[in-house]
Order: structure tokens, then sequence, then C-alpha cells
């Protein structure tokens, strides 16, 4: 059972659902319209001691930051301006108050500097800390930046370099490193994305370009190609650029003809290929077929 | 550190919201207004293995069923009515398919009976088997049920009985055991309080009347008199009904002078006390103090 296998069956466990949902599972995150005016975007994000960080070498206020950077680079990926989160946290024993502190403290440093307010959540225990972020992000109704806009014919473009958090995974030190532990989501990019590029298709990059860029496809019924070329963050390898997890930077279609600026707020937006005919999901790199070997949690 | 004083914490690092968040941390759940028209509330629980259920005892079917119970129970308690939930599950080692499909049938059965949509969610690994479900419930602006809105001279009553669920976890068997189990939010219920009767106040018991109503006199700066008489589960101690949490049956005020029915849809609703001045959160049982020995997961 792989991830995309759960994620389908769960998709069908819930299919028949009520009005109001605009859009429901398999996407960055879900859009409800509860009434006229904006579309609500919702997406939720676990966070597990030994899983997604350790404990020795991820300090609080990091874990803090990421559980909720990484569902605000979700709402950046659905071109949405963020409003508000929810946060479930189970603590273990060995967590004291200095510890729950230092994680607010980072959660919330990126709540203010970004508007989205914390205004709920559950508290429990566990032996293993596990934390759950909900956040939700507005948009104008029927705007959000969905994974299945892309047409035959699309430019695909990534923001920034990728494999910098992998890198920073494995030196633990330096740039690289920082970029692993307070990823940045790229907020007023999405903006731009939906509101001047009028971008087709869109999807924040956690799980590495290989496979995100294949569920983007799926979703699209196109297949890709890239060139060939990638910013690759300075230092990672091609390897840790295609496959490497959590560089939060956004992946974008846009109609043939849009003029894409070389850069957006100091961040690079780079051409890498193109969306063509054929087999849903496929996606090739300079010509040969690229494996999506980037981060699923249930592939044995 | 207890319960208690986290959320307190959690509310001062978190204060300083953004506009449109109505009601914030500290409630049954939090309340967004996204434009005109109705208010959402949003609320989140957490189940943890070896917590909250056991492996052997609990079928997957009934911890689907429980994860979202609880949820609604809060949606409940605030008078709304469910429009979606977000479902996010780490799975442990020994968790198979077959296990998945239970969950998310038990989740999905309660779903569609109360018209939940499931939206979105994440999933992840661990050690134990964690979810945590959002509940999203819709009122009329404004008029969302807290627990700060009792007055001196409110009456307080319960719906149903107390003390099943403690019994139930005891006993394992039977109808007690069942209740346990499969917990069915008060919706219809909530609606009512909030819309014929008006409720001062409400708040589901999660964590056991002693505990929760305590919250409620906090929030509305009262204290409570219970009378000593309670409506007990047949088989259940006085104490599982003061003390055992989950019975997820709703507490409220009412103003004095509002005509209360003896039962609504078949569920007793029974007057346990009233409100009066004193030391805000103090309860008192048959002119003793009540201490608050429900449930805690931080309590030392």
């Amino acid at each position: 059972m792989d991830e995309r296998a759960l994620v389908r069956r769960i998709k069908r466990l819930s299919a028949g659902q009520a009005p109001g949902v605009v859009l429901g599972i398999g996407d960055d995150a879900a859009v409800f319209r509860p009434a006229d005016g904006e579309d609500l975007v919702f997406t939720t994000d676990m966070l597990v001691e030994g899983v997604h960080f350790e404990r020795d070498s991820h300090r609080p206020s990091d874990v803090g930051h990421k559980a909720l950077a990484r569902g605000l680079s979700d709402v950046a990926a659905m071109g949405a301006v963020p409003r508000f989160c929810l946060v479930s946290l189970a603590l273990a024993p060995w967590c004291g108050e200095r510890w729950v502190d230092g994680f607010y403290r980072g959660l919330m440093g990126l709540a203010r500097s970004t508007g989205t307010a914390l205004i709920g959540g559950d508290l429990s225990h566990s032996d293993k800390v596990t934390c759950d972020v909900v956040a939700c992000g507005a948009v104008p109704c029927g705007e959000a930046l969905r994974r299945g806009g892309a047409r035959v014919g699309d430019l695909i473009f990534v923001s920034g370099s990728l494999g910098a958090s992998a890198l920073g995974l494995k030196c633990r030190k330096g740039a690289a490193w920082r970029r692993h532990l307070r990823p940045e989501p790229r907020l007023a990019l999405g903006s731009f994305l939906r509101e001047t590029l009028r971008a087709t298709a869109a999807m924040d990059l956690s799980d590495g370009v290989s496979l995100d860029l294949r569920r983007l496809c799926e979703e699209s019924g196109v297949a890709a190609e890239l060139d060939g070329s990638l910013p690759i963050y300075p230092g990672a390898t091609v390897a840790q650029a295609l496959h490497g997890g959590e560089d939060y930077e956004l992946v974008f279609t846009v109609s043939r003809g849009t003029v894409v600026p070389a850069e957006f707020g100091g961040l690079a937006l780079n051409c890498i290929g193109r969306m063509v005919a054929g087999k849903p999901g496929s996606v090739s790199w300079g010509g040969q077929p690229l494996a999506a070997l980037g981060y699923d949690h249930f592939r044995k």
C-alpha cells in the first residue's frame, strides 16, 4: 500500500459529499465555499518526532515554525492568503514547559509575519511528540490554483532552487541546514501566480519535484517533458534537487505566451520544461523517463 | 504543568490575532467569520493509540467513529450544524489495509449520517496510530453557544445520563461499552439549545462534569451550586458520573424562567443546579466543594 493508493482509497470511501465543497481530497488543500464572497482553503499537516524532526537536532522553535510553514506552503500553492490555523499537539514525556514555549514561539513568529491567526487546537500526550496543523487561507471565489489545471503546451516553472533541504539534512550546517529547519512558504509568489500570471496549475514541492510533478501531471491528465535544466541549490546534487523533499518551493504551469519574469521578490523563476500529450503522470528528464523517487510515507 | 496552564500559556503566546476571528482558543471550538452570512466553527481532536484507544479492544471502525464523534460533539456544543472535516492520520507499522478501511468506514458512517463532508487531511506514519480530526460547523452570525455566557441565577442542565463511558471502559461489555466505543454527538440538541431554548452557555462533557463544569464557570465568571441530584447511567457509580470522561452529553445553562422540556428527541434533560455568585470556577455538590477530578492529560 503506497500513499497514492491510500489517498485513492480514502477518496473512494468518502465519495458522495455535501454541497459547498468546491475541491476535496487530492489537492494541496481543500476548498469550501461557506457563502457568497471568498473561498476558504484548508490544509492539514502532521509532524512526528523521529519522522519529521529529531529531538536532539531540531530546536522547539524550529519545529513550531516548520509545523506551520508546511501548511502555509500549501496555502501559497493555492494562491490563497492565510487566514488562520489550528494546532493539535501531543506531547511526549520528555517535553517540558521550555519546549512547549519554544514550539509556540516559533509557530507564532511565522503566524504573525504572515497574518495567520491561531484560533484553536487540541492538546494530548503520546510517546513521541506529534503535531498536526490545520491552515486556512482565502481566495476570491473560484480562483484557487489547483493541481489539475495544466494543459498540453503549458510551460512548467519552479521558484528558487532545489535540493537545499536534502543537502542541509545531510550536512547539518550552514545555510542549507537553515533552509531545512526554517522553510519559507512562498505566499507572495502564490498570490502573484493567481492574480497576475494566471497560472493554470500550481503545487508546493514537499516530497521532491520528481514525485510532486507526477502528481500534478496525473491530476491534469498530461505528461511532462523536463529539458534537463534545473535550478540546483549550490552544493546540492542533481538527485537531491530532483528527489529531495521539503524544499517548499512552488512548481507551476502557465499558458504558452505568458510573460514570466526571471524573478519575483528576489526569488528566481525558472522554466524547466513543458506539458505534453502522453501517459498522464509520466515525467521525462533530458529525454529519459524520470522515476518518482520522492518521499512517500507508505512505500515499502 | 496542567492542561489549563498550558492553554493559558498558548493563549498568551498567540495574543494579538487577525480580524475575522470571532472566538479563538479556549472554547469547544473556534469561530471564524469569513464574510457576511454564517459563522464557521472549527474544532480539532487527537486520538492516540494507547491513550484514547487500544489496538486489541477497539475495532478500527469504532476508532474512526469516535475520532469524528469527538469533534462533532464540540460542534453540537456550539449549537452548530456540521459542514466538513479534515482527518490527519499517522499509521503504525502494524496497520494494514483492513484497519485503514475500517477506520474510514467508521468515520464516514458518522460523517454521512450527520451531513459532514470529509474534505482533506494528511497521512503520515508513527510508532503508534495517531489521528487528528478537524470538524467545521456553521451557525448564524454571532449565535454560537459559548462557555462564557452563563450568568448568576441561570439554571444548569445536562442531557442524557452520565457515567456510561467510564462504566463501559471498566466492564468492557454491554450497552455501556458500546456507549464508550460509539458516542453520539448531540447535534439536534445543540441546535435546539441555540434556536429554541436560547441557552446562555453550553459545553460538551468530554472530561467529566466536575472538570468541564468548572471550565464553563471559569469562562463565565460564576460559581455553580449542584443540588446533589445527577442523572446517573444505570450501574455507574456517582464517581463515574461526576468524574468519568467521554460521555459526550451536553451541559448547558438557561435563564431563569426558561421552559425546558423533560426530554428532547428521547434524550432526558435534567436540571442539576444553578449558577451563583462566588469564586469563578468553584463548584459545590450537595453543599460540599466538588473537586475537579475529571481527566487532564498533563496533570502530574
